[in-house]
């Protein structure tokens, strides 16, 4: 049986007993590194299951799927991924590959942070489409992102958008001379994303989103222990605003509120805002939010 | 600490390793059972986490919240709920009521069908809002899901219709009589959701569905164990015909294709197609799916 695992969202213990049972019973584990090297560590893993796991990076994934799938239709093996595994990355092409080896495949699912971001109070039925948005540079700014955006945004959903990171880059002398080694990972940061989204406004102009009232929600590490966890509510100007701190560390997201926000919606996620009054006002005065 | 667990999706082993050390460490456990009973069962639970398990049904939650949250702020309580805690039914009603009383609480999250339906093929970044279909009677048949699917499918974006269920329902008798016998549960079959959505259709005829050429894909039991879980793609008519043992067993969910399907969307749904030709016909041809 090949397996395939989420993980979950924060560290080795979010794994389900359905999923460590499924590690231990493995006889190779796999860990999906692009997007897992960012918070769940190999070693805690190898110590938690008591067993080595083999990293595979997207190039393994991709050009040595038979060696990952060796002998899965005699003896279990495991595949961990990061949240779930039809999350915002999907690992459908290694499960075809199996299927089309005649492997029997095991999904095990988890939450990721398509579902958890309900831990900001907007009620996860009113989103819209997810949108991922890519670090800008001199010369690349993709604006696709901003048409889905004002799709959901004319419709009054919200909008779930992801943050780029960049792992397993290397720097252009690097590249040139063919060394492999490469940068330390980046994370977009939320005052970097919105900052690039006004940026994107100031282009086209077609009135999605406004600095002052556009209302917003930062997300990172949901789930977290401690204080790990951050969620930060206020416009768009006022989020821009805040220290990098504030937000936590990676990985970050945010969500655009959407008009027909409800005002339970508003009331809950209030605790987290940064001048409450002003999350208020702006939800009563501009979102139309009755009942506040 | 007032814990809120998310169960995930089917049985007692889809908690997290942190979900089940919050149980095992808390003074008291309620089930939330308004949607519990379904799948997972008390007694199974109980053996699972040797200790007792409280049934908290929905009249419960709403009016003894104080009950459950006694001495919150001095031990742990734990509050279980089938998914995650912020899926499709949310719980926040609890915990704003823990805040006011100055008692901490940390969510654990958990897969909930608002994320694990990925598990058909379709991306879940393509996904609009999410709606919800009631039984309808002979005189009350709600339509106002139609006008958000009809947003989605217009913007080409997929759509999650959640099915009723029915638990604690009184005959008629019964409620006279005030006597508290509850009927069984009923759940919404697949062929019966299509049914009142092609009902709904010819009554507004705003060309939204059409049995022939509105491809669907219906799914019971993600993640579980065996022959439990089911997925079975279609046309909105062929969905219709089948016998309704196709489906499983409850829950159901189904889930209306969006006209900006991608071919490896239907290539991975493929595997679930009572008509493998149709269904790759149908997306060619009348949603105009390139690559096919």
């Amino acid at each position: 049986m090949f397996y395939v695992i989420g993980l979950g969202l924060c560290d080795e213990k979010d794994i389900t007993v359905r999923g460590l049972e499924a590690v231990k019973g493995a006889s190779r584990v796999y860990l999906e590194a692009y997007t897992s090297i960012l918070m769940i560590q190999q070693d805690r893993l190898e110590e938690f299951y008591g067993k080595p796991v083999i990293l595979a990076d997207r190039d393994m994934v991709e050009t040595q799927s038979d060696e990952i799938l060796r002998d899965a239709d005699k003896e279990d093996v495991a595949f961990l991924v990061v949240g779930d595994p039809f999350g915002a990355t999907t690992h459908t092409d290694i499960i075809l590959r199996a299927r089309a080896l005649g492997i029997q495949t095991r999904v095990i699912h988890n939450a990721s942070i398509m579902n958890a971001v309900g831990a900001c109070g907007l009620q996860l039925y009113n989103f819209g489409q997810t949108v991922s948005l890519v670090f800008f540079t001199e010369t690349w700014k993709p604006d696709s992102y901003y048409d889905r955006v004002k799709e959901n945004v004319q419709l009054g959903m919200h909008t779930l958008v992801l943050l780029d990171i960049k792992v397993k880059e290397q720097s252009e002398e690097n590249l040139a001379r063919g060394r492999k080694i490469y940068e330390p990972p980046r994370y977009m940061s939320i005052p970097t994303a919105v900052s690039q989204m006004l940026d994107t406004e100031s282009t086209r102009q077609e009135n999605v989103l406004n600095p002052e009232s556009t209302l917003a929600i930062a997300l990172s590490r949901v789930g977290g222990d401690g204080n790990q966890q951050r969620i930060v509510a206020g416009t768009l100007k006022e989020l821009q605003g805040q220290p990098p701190e504030v937000f936590g560390e990676p990985l970050h997201s945010i969500v655009i509120v959407g008009k027909r926000v409800h005002y339970l919606e508003i009331e809950y996620a209030e605790a987290f805002a940064v001048d409450k009054e002003n999350w208020r006002r702006v939800a009563r005065d501009v979102y139309g939010c009755a009942g506040l």
